[in-house]
């Protein structure tokens, strides 16, 4: 059965977050519906990372399986006259092989963007996270560089956390400043829950001087979630891309670039 | 009467424009009505430049007279506290001598963004006007700089625009492409109705092809509105910053260090 794939950027404010649930508005609800209409069959969606309400995507990778013949063409526009425009689909194509958005992916990356000023945003008040304390972008920047490597992440965790193994790759962590913004760019194999927005709470706090530099390193010691920081807030953050090996014919963002060599899934 | 001046920021997709109306949600009227449950009076607020419907301000500045004592955190706070989150203050300060938030202006500075990639955006989907045709921004940049000066801009006007003069003195305008953005910054005295989204129109006719470089110079000979381009849609489109005399000791958009020293009021 052909095998479609689709880059999807999507505004998650309006969402309970990505996955279906009965009665909810959710991202992948919305898709199905509007590739069923399509398919005039109902279509079943996978992703490459379930995002939570609130949370928004740049690209996220989908596929679904569907035995209807359709022109590629008419699964990119027929799929965007049939969603709210707060959901793109950005391009779609063919599977090649055993492409699986989420068991293909060899790392994730994503942007979390705070408003570092005195007063809160009108244009960015649901695609950034609001700071009023000034931060120091680059001592967080040194703070998040102990997280890079192989490590448990169990301070890192949601406690409802379903993964079963506490440990992840993360190959890189950027934190840079631009204007009145402080942006986090984090790359790992993969994430567990809650695992990005438990680091930029962390780094947040590093960043205004109420916890030193090396707290990252400490906080990875302890293993304790109950030790760290607040999980900040949904809406500064964005699924930036996926990266997959080239075998499948998936664009790369740029900043897959950084990966090392030798970049692996973790198992 | 104490004078209070204040930088607004909104997002305008909400709004029926900046100029109150009976019965409709404009930013003017919004804003008044917080600042009148502040004052405990009826309050009226003069912008320095009337946005229409769907446009944004990265900084409008405004201004209004009060007798009743408030601190100016009080104006700022609880101004902020009154408001919907699509409008934020952004700072106040007392008004120093004659100030005017309109009149006291020598230059205004807008900000057109453009998408410029084969499917629209989600995220960026009010803030930006989206063209699917590759734009060259050199072009762009090199036909906008004919309307750098003073000229009659008959062709870049609304045929309802109440203005006297069609005369406007251009400072400068900046066209560049950042990622798949295509970004123009324009600066003039003052603007007549339309007028950035009608020149937007025309670089964007002059960036996809279909008309010469040297158009928007034919179309400052012309001065017929009907010879130019569409306007282009109000989404795309941003204040981003108004220009005092140092004596009003109002906090300056970098941007406009590019201003000539001579940069006066067309009058």
């Amino acid at each position: 059965m052909p095998r479609i794939v689709l880059g999807i950027e999507y505004d998650g404010s309006a969402y309970a977050g990505w996955q279906w649930q009965a009665g909810k508005r959710t991202l992948q609800g919305e898709l199905q519906a509007a590739l069923s209409k399509i398919a005039a069959e109902p279509v079943t969606v996978h992703c490459a990372g379930r995002t939570d309400a609130g949370v928004h995507a740049l690209e996220q990778i989908v596929h679904f399986d569907c035995e209807v013949p359709r022109d590629l063409r008419a699964w990119l526009m027929g799929g965007n006259s049939q969603l709210p425009d707060d959901i793109r689909i950005i391009w779609v194509k063919l599977a090649i092989g055993d492409f699986h958005a989420r068991y293909s992916a060899i790392a994730r990356f994503y942007r979390y963007v705070i408003l570092n000023r005195a007063m809160k945003s009108a244009l960015l008040r649901t695609q950034a996270t609001w700071c009023y304390q000034p931060l120091d972008a680059d001592k967080m920047h040194e703070a998040a560089q102990h997280l890079i490597g192989e490590h448990d992440f169990s301070s890192f965790r949601a406690q409802g956390c379903q993964s079963k193994s506490p440990n992840r790759l993360m190959h890189f962590i950027d934190v840079y400043r631009q204007d009145d913004r402080v942006i986090i760019d984090i790359c790992a194999n993969a994430f567990l829950h809650h695992m990005v927005r438990n680091i930029a709470g962390v780094l947040i706090e590093i960043g205004s001087g109420k916890q030193p530099v090396d707290w990252t390193a400490q906080l990875l010691a302890i293993k304790d979630r109950a030790q760290a920081a607040m999980t900040a807030p949904p809406h500064g953050l964005h699924l930036g891309g996926v990266f997959y090996p080239d075998c499948y014919g998936i664009a790369k963002h740029p900043l897959f670039n950084k990966l090392p060599v030798d970049a692996r899934r973790f198992d």
